[in-house]
């Protein structure tokens, strides 16, 4: 039974005020807060059980190892991965994403070989990519997205070509909301020999994922939007792609013998994972999982879908509203313009005198902007312990930005 | 007046106890562990004021981005960096190190080009220099250390010839506990044309660092081993080499605009620090530091001087126990095999029952250990809170051990 009040007393930051009045937290896709049971994991490593992992023989390094490592398959479960030794951690999707760059791409891209990526791409999913143009001479090719902001599979497999080697999109825009069948995608790219990376940071947090079904060779994702500590993450990598690795990091824990001459790797994930990993955030990572996953995926989606539909309906009706993206199916993520002159940075400032908070700017994603015609936006972006009584609040201050600029 | 037992109060898990004993946490070259100021401070960035940072304009953001980049000002000061703008923040020196060798080296070194590292480097600033060896060509040359484990500046110095393009070396060892001269050493570097990176993940814990004074082009620090969250970090890098170095990750924050066809960078630090960071690492770092400072380098330093002198009196009294390194000046880290059969990690464990935790195995340390001729050791490694008394206890837990395996 999902119970939204049940859920909202479990953060604490949700019961504080900003600005004087109570804080309607609607800044989701930039970061989410975190669960007290997040907070008390976190507190609990550092305060009764924290040492280095791996290695160490005593009782905290044991403790602490056991407690890391027990995150890898509540990952794999999470993502319904095939072994969690696909697994590998990291800091996030930036991370994640630029792994693959250094070390699959980097090595086997030549001059002229395309990576295929959608406008709607965030920038940690497009300037790896253009590390790579301006270094290797890689040829970066462009799907646009449709009037709704829905992108047309066929589009992009029809973009395919034989120089292509990647396929790079996300999974659900951080602008549009728009949901991607990246299935079809996948299934498209791994039928013709080319590689596939979703970017998993968005829709991880509000769908049930299955790595398996998509057919991803590499799926990211990001602690910090899963609820979960800074600086925590994880990508998905089949055990296929792994092989044709190289490392990324060098340092402790990720090698097997290191003399002045030479150097042998450990096998993966622990090839991919060097030096001292962030210990704690990976465990708060688990815990934000398990939260997850207790309360349900298909209800998170759920409480999610109706809450959308209704703001969907709440903001259609505010007809001096621009709002980007109308996909079928779309996220809980309402990017939208004001007509007339109000920028999006005022109109977010008035949003937050009223406790609402919402992203303003370019939502670091520049070609879809360009593409839409507009340089910035303000984003109202849900997770699942927002209620419609917030939307409502929205709207009133909404309203207020628009008496005040009309 | 510096107060050990005050400061042990500060450590909450200090007062624990592991296997029905108390903990005498020895453990601190591999971790240390968290003052209360840390911890609370972790917690109220979830609990009260979390958001993600940069480009929000919402009370949340703005709170959370002050906190964060209020942490730059601070490890500007730690390491009496000329500007906080030479500071990058990043996950630790593992990280820190692989920024240099991708950013400034990997586009710069060609074939034939040598970078010179002294044998006791730790893996962290030996493998991402094999990275550049394997994959283009650069040759690695080794300085040897001394009998008594003492890094002769003069020695390095020579070594420096005309391909020579990098000096790499520790601040201080840590498997033998060696400071090392690193002042002498990049005066000469620089003198030369030649970059200099010391890797400070140690002596940063020990000993006041003064970057300016040292002259290094980049110094590397990692928050764990400085009392701060795990996931921490942040590295020095002179004006001058930054102007020289590529991006290292790809992503948001760290580019001015981005284009289907283009992409520009911001300036620096931010260039080099892409996505999402290590919001709430990075703001307990800031408290781990202030907290170091507030107790004085000088007088941590003082007080684990002292700790050092009494353990070396009382280890060397033990005429089976070999300790790896006795450098005039050395820190409080000792390595040690004990005569006989007794395996590194069967000591550990012994003494691991009494409480007293330590590490044993090769301590990311290839080519020193075989240098030293040996597979594993243990290693005793002193922080700010640890006693005479605890010297006392692993000196009576070795004892016991060497009871059972003799």
């Amino acid at each position: 039974m999902f119970d939204v009040n049940a859920i909202r007393a479990d953060f604490p930051i949700l019961s504080r005020q900003v600005n004087g009045v109570p804080l309607v937290y609607l800044d989701n896709g930039a970061s989410a807060q975190k669960p007290r049971a997040v907070i008390d994991a976190v507190t609990r490593a550092y305060a009764e059980e924290y040492a280095n992992v791996h290695r160490g023989l005593h009782f905290l390094s044991n403790l602490a190892t056991d407690k890391y490592e027990g995150v890898r398959p509540i990952v794999q479960r999470f993502l319904n991965a095939g072994s969690e030794d696909e697994i590998v951690f990291n800091s996030g999707t930036t991370e994640g994403i630029n792994m693959v760059a250094y070390s699959w791409a980097m090595p086997r891209l030549q001059p002229g070989d395309e990576i295929l990526l959608s406008v709607m791409e965030h920038h940690a999913n497009i300037v790896p990519w253009h590390f790579l143009r301006e270094r290797h001479g890689v040829v970066l090719k462009w799907v646009d997205v449709e009037a709704d902001g829905s992108l047309d599979p066929e589009k992009v497999i029809a973009a395919m070509g034989p120089k292509t080697r990647l396929v790079a999109v996300t999974h659900m825009s951080n602008v549009l909301g728009t949901v991607v069948d990246v299935a079809a995608i996948c299934a498209a790219a791994r039928e013709r020999g080319i590689a596939s990376l979703v970017d998993g940071s968005q829709a991880a947090v509000h769908l049930p994922v299955d790595v398996q079904a998509i057919g991803s060779d590499f799926y990211a994702i990001t602690g910090h939007k899963l609820y979960g500590p800074s600086g925590s993450g994880a990508i998905h990598i089949r055990k296929e792609r792994l092989d044709e690795m190289q490392p990324f990091l060098g340092g402790g824990d990720m090698i097997r013998e290191v003399s002045r001459e030479a150097v042998t790797y450990a096998d993966a994930p622990m090839k991919f994972e060097a030096g001292t990993p962030g210990i704690v955030q990976t465990i708060g990572l688990g815990v934000a999982l398990d939260y997850m996953m207790g309360i349900g995926m298909e209800n998170i989606h759920a409480h999610e879908t109706a809450l959308t539909a209704y703001a969907t309906q709440k903001l259609h009706g505010l007809n001096w509203l621009n709002i980007q993206g109308n996909a079928p199916g779309k996220g809980g993520i309402f990017s939208f313009t004001m007509e007339g002159a109000a920028h999006a940075h005022d109109i977010s400032t008035i949003l937050d005198k009223k406790g609402v908070a919402v992203r303003a700017g370019h939502h670091c994603a520049g070609p879809l902007m360009e593409s839409l015609g507009i340089t910035a936006s303000c984003r109202a972006s849900f997770a699942m312990y927002n209620t419609e009584a917030e939307v409502d609040k929205l709207i009133e201050a909404l309203e207020l930005a628009h008496d005040l600029f009309a």
